[in-house]
């Protein structure tokens, strides 16, 4: 197996990207092509690798970056030898089995997009993300669209059920995956026309949809697969991000606000941290771009060296399936229905 | 003043509500209007409050109840004589310069709308519910809209903006509150054709506006008002609840998970219980229903006596001003531009 990783792509690039998936080629039996200026790489892992295979770590070169500031579209069409637009080529021409990136997520949609192509029946591609399920250990559930588009029509949230469904049982292993609506009461008749509509179509659907779901449960993990609009799925990750963080601070300064609870605060450090690593959205993996015709992850661009590590196993994992073909089959099949 | 309260609404009605209100009578500066069936109201005062005089509370008889399962619309046109909708009237007709109500929200939001009117220029009444600042002590932001309107027009948008100052300054005293706009990124590209139209108008305006307000910050109250649609207000706020009590409820969880962790859980009570204190939402004080031409209050369904009693006390202090004349004024003023 091989994966791209742009190496250039991120806050923290080339330096964290660089090491985070070194550190996991060691480990995985697949070959990490590390995209950008080779100088640059190299460099880094002079410092850190010097004694590495090629089986495990080749460089692609690659002369130019696409920043964040960039516009996508503009980006994507004059950078052509950049490290984004070059991995994803990776992928186009079956030289790699996955890519990732912690750039422009808007370029790598579009790159994605224009280099790849859009998956047959697919009309608007969707980030996936995976949060963990606070009320349950070690279970995850995924949020189908995480922000690529902000408004949608039953048909595109229909596309996204299918896609998540094909990706969580590659990711997680799990034969059928719950989908659940995400909607502002249980009651079929409940929010917009579009998602009454859509509450009829998945009812209808081959899925295993287990109707709607208020956002108050999301945190209890009331379905494996969560569907709704870009904007809905970006206020849901980045509110339970910003509560969970503001929740764990406002603990903090509680415990530290007295003697006796600070020495309180010492016993139960143990057992924190382990909520705390939790909570660690480092571990997570990445975000894949569902609905184009090959496998392309964001990773986060704050993402750090360990981040980076987990990004990559997750990325093998999916990349040992198939989920692309899955999914190609999977919205020829109900599309035809 | 008079505050009439709908006895008969909500899932612990009478007894809670009763108590509640009684509770608050005779603190305030007011006559509280219980309004249901006299008998059940009756034997609940009398096990709790044997001595009240006619200046503290009075009942207002109204032989029926609007149920949570009724439909908003047909329970109000056949319902007449409920405790809801008298308790509205009482409004309408100067009886009462307030009323309070747990029972179902979208017959009260009818309710308003039928017997009190729209205020002229706006074309959505919308709901406001506040919420505390996690990350600052003691103070509070407000969401409009928090669910009444699913989808709106940068016109509605503007008009919770603009009723949300008025409201935050009455209950809040603060001059010139901070208007934010919950969209999925800072820039003034961001979001739907909506929002982007939205955001333009808000610049424009006479508002504190500070621009667009990501949901991660939310928890540290980005701005005062936040302004959105129904379908967004009501996502924020349920997972806001749903991530805090998770959250909490999983350091409950590892705090006993060893016996270290328990004995330095005990040390930190007190300063939890107070975190607790501030999480709880039955201190929030009660929703008002912006956009008629009255103040009608939406109390949670689940209200305790505690969790009304706060509410009538939040609605005292908004009724001592002159929010829905001054609502009017606003709206009067901008929509001249």
């Amino acid at each position: 197996m091989k994966i791209a990783v742009d190496a250039m792509g991120g806050d923290n690039a080339p330096a964290e990207i660089v090491r985070g998936a070194a550190r996991a080629a060691m480990e995985l039996d697949a070959t990490i092509l590390l995209v950008g200026r080779e100088k640059d790489i190299k460099a880094e892992l002079n410092d850190y690798y010097w004694d590495f295979s090629s089986d495990k770590i080749q460089i692609v070169n690659a002369a130019e970056v696409i920043e964040n500031e960039d516009k996508p579209v503009h980006a994507v069409r004059t950078k052509k030898d950049s490290s984004m637009v070059r991995a994803v080529e990776l992928v186009r021409d079956g030289e790699a089995d996955a890519m990732l990136s912690a750039g422009n997520t808007g370029a790598l949609m579009t790159a994605s997009l224009l280099r790849l192509g859009r998956i047959e029946g697919i009309d608007r591609p969707a980030i996936v993300t995976s949060v963990p399920v606070i009320a349950e250990d070690g279970r995850f559930e995924i949020i189908v669209d995480a922000g690529a588009n902000s408004e949608c029509k039953p048909q595109n949230l229909m596309d996204f059920a299918y896609m998540g469904s094909v990706y969580y049982r590659s990711a997680y292993g799990k034969e059928s995956p719950s989908v659940g609506l995400i909607n502002i009461g249980v009651e079929e008749t409940k929010g917009t026309p579009t998602l009454k509509e859509t509450y009829q179509l998945l009812k209808m659907s081959s899925l295993n949809f287990v109707g709607n779901v208020e956002a108050r449960e999301v945190p209890n993990g009331p379905a494996d697969v969560l569907v709704c609009d870009g904007f809905v799925g970006n206020v849901v990750l980045k509110l339970s991000e910003g509560v969970t963080k503001t929740t764990m601070k406002a603990i903090k300064d509680a415990i530290y606000s007295s003697a006796m609870s600070k020495a309180g605060g010492l016993l139960i450090k143990g057992q924190m941290q382990k909520l705390k690593d939790k909570f660690n959205y480092e571990t997570y993996g990445s975000a894949p771009i569902l609905g184009v015709n090959g496998l392309v992850f964001k990773m986060h661009g704050s993402s750090s060296a360990n981040a980076v590590y987990h990004a990559v196993h997750s990325a093998a994992r999916v990349a040992s399936g198939n989920v692309v073909e899955e999914i190609r089959n999977s919205i020829k099949d109900y599309q035809k229905q």
